[in-house]
């Protein structure tokens, strides 16, 4: 299949894109691309493919933005129930202990998702893997966390790989099994992070190749926040998953500055997520490694706070920085991408240039698909958007909606 | 035709909302609908309905809200060009006069709309009203003002009539004229305020019964700010208006204080529209009147500003207030009423069930049209949406998507 005729053909070639360099499209005007089976195999002009390839089916872009698909690489996509009591209480100006007190907070997702079925954790999460593809999203990271006991972490994972074999979505797989102290564990933290390491990340590791043995292990996350995991425990559970041979991830400085991205840089996790407190030296560190600095913008916004994950002092700093929506029942239940270039944009001070690439090559690099997807070149998988815009500048500009108007998923397109 | 099995019917019965009562939707649970052409002609629970019209054509909401359409008060959707280079330039730092340097700002709108045929127009407006109208928009007023002078203004209208006589959605008009000064004038500009009242509004008088015979007349609108109108100006314009029969609105606070809510509420205007910097002077002068507060929270989100329009205070003092997107390619590209939603919970503090109510029956009310819309009500015309959740705080809770599966305009039903 030829794809020609887009005004701007945004490549991204050229791998993840570093500090100051971030916000090369490397765009091909009146821009075509030649699609065989679920793979890219030429790239050029409308003139050159029309020419080079006169027998093809043509799949016309009509004078508008052909780029890859979003790689949303942070989500906790997979969860039962819903907040949006606590979301009205909250806004009712209750106190987030009224709110715990009414059963609200992570502990009542956790709860809800306990007690679903995998059918039940199914039908729930599809129409969001649904959503989040009408909006653009190729490839997304999903973690698990709203089990906080094997069980049900396992359920999660076993309903993501049910997903994940029905697509069109391609997820990433993280186990969050550090996402919180669960409730039978409050007043023995410690004794849950044993848990965690002797006998959880062991039982995955076992688990995983017999459930999905054409997969990769799937990351390991920790939450390293006040309330949540302590960075000695956090690096503990880290550690022992990086020698059960896991790639890792990590939340860090939400609200405060616990030392978790430091941490993240030295332990080689592909990505450290949030960001928002990180003090100077911790964006140092990130920026001297090949993690990933992952803004979730979505997140201050859901809450209404001001502070976003400083990107341009990470960008200054030589990082390599990406952003997702962070989809949670909490904070941020927002399936779209765009919105979260729109949010980038305007609070963290990127161009819209520099927002689509954080929203693509270098997203796949928070999830260690910089190789197949995130940029248009030839090898690479075909997750193309053609959007309903001739600029690829109207990301970011208009908020609220979806300027996606087909999505091309491994070759496949569908329309939205 | 029966809409029945709607998980909770939001009528939104019994008028215009003011103050501490803004929020009541007055629920059916396991509500229903009986549409009679385009008119509602009953309401009660599923099962009344069913017994009293068991031959009724179904249509099963599944379990899902239903409500009232939205009623987008404010928009300034008919423009031609746009201005995302200007997007682009302000988030790389470059000031207002560099960018007005580059031919940016709102006369760049005004050169394009003013080279643009009738046709041109016409194309270039549709797909926003069509994105609005899937976003459950189902009566929207567009205003003028990117021609500032009569000849454009009149073809601006004309576009809108045509748009509004093809549907499906349905059309409030505004004349704004006095939406800035043009260039010509910008050393005269009480010369153009003149040639607003001597010439261009009664040209309208009497223009406007020959194009639109069945439709009343158009709202007369002014930009009162500085670096546009004076309060002196707006008020000749506006009294002007008056006397010769046209309802009225005004622009007034966004930026700077200059009175216009007062002379608003003075001068019997349906409504006073953005209201940021507005007084406590101007808020009790509103309450007292029956001009209804329309908040745009798009705006200062587009503009990552951090002041909104004071919504509580507006409350507690008694006003009407409604929410409007702001539609406009300068400052809040956004059809979504959703979204304004999702902005007036998190930066005006309003409940979801306070959002929707200013963004149905209060915003009708700011149109003139809250004996038509804006609630499910018997004799009122079935504007009407389903929404995919079955709980309608859901609206403010997400954002960045579209929680509506299906709009009826009219009678008509349309799948989204």
């Amino acid at each position: 299949m030829l794809i020609h005729s887009a005004s701007q053909l945004l490549t991204l070639a050229g791998g993840p894109q570093r500090g100051a360099a971030l916000g090369a499209l490397n765009i091909i005007e009146d821009g075509a691309l030649l699609i065989n089976g679920e793979k890219i195999i030429a790239i050029g002009t409308s003139a050159e493919l029309r020419a080079a390839y006169p027998n093809e089916p043509a799949l016309d872009a009509g004078g508008c933005v052909v780029m890859p698909g979003f790689v949303d690489p942070h989500t906790h996509a997979i969860w039962a129930g819903d907040r949006a009591a606590e979301f009205e209480m909250r806004l009712q100006g209750k106190s987030y202990l009224e709110i715990m007190a009414a059963g609200g907070g992570i502990l009542s997702t956790v709860r809800a998702t306990r007690t679903s079925s995998l059918e039940k954790l199914i039908t729930q999460t599809r129409p969001r893997l649904q959503a989040m593809f009408a909006c653009g999203t190729t490839t997304a990271e999903v973690k698990t966390g709203y089990g906080l006991r094997m069980a049900t972490e396992l359920r999660m994972l076993q309903a993501l790989l049910a997903l994940n074999a029905e697509g069109p979505l391609e997820l990433a797989f993280t186990f969050l099994g550090a996402h919180a102290i669960p409730p039978e564990y409050n007043d023995n933290p410690d004794e849950y992070t044993d848990l965690l390491c002797e006998t959880m990340l062991p039982t995955l590791k076992e688990w995983w190749p017999s459930q999905a043995p054409d997969l990769p292990l799937p990351f390991v996350d920790v939450f390293c926040e006040t309330g949540a995991f302590t960075l000695q425990q956090s690096r503990k559970i880290l550690e022992k998953a990086r020698a059960l041979g896991f790639p890792l991830k990590i939340h860090a400085d939400e609200f405060d500055n616990l030392g978790g991205a430091s941490l993240a840089a030295e332990l080689g996790a592909h990505s450290a997520d949030h960001l928002v407190a990180t003090s100077p030296q911790d964006i140092a560190a990130l920026a001297a490694s090949d993690t990933v600095a992952v803004a979730l913008p979505c997140t201050p916004f859901g809450l209404a706070e001001t502070h976003y994950t400083p990107a341009r002092q990470i960008l200054d700093a030589g990082g390599l920085l990406a952003i997702a929506t962070d989809l949670n029942p909490g904070t941020a239940w927002c399936e779209n991408m765009q919105f979260a270039i729109a949010l980038a944009c305007r609070y963290m001070k990127l161009t819209p240039a520099q927002a689509i690439a954080a929203a693509t090559i270098n997203s796949a690099a928070a999830v260690g698909r910089a190789a197949q997807v995130g940029s248009l070149e030839v090898g690479k998988q075909a997750d193309v958007l053609i959007l309903s815009v001739s600029d690829y500048r109207h990301l970011g500009y208009r908020f609220g909606g979806n300027l996606v108007r087909t999505v091309i998923k491994k070759g496949r397109p569908y329309p939205v």
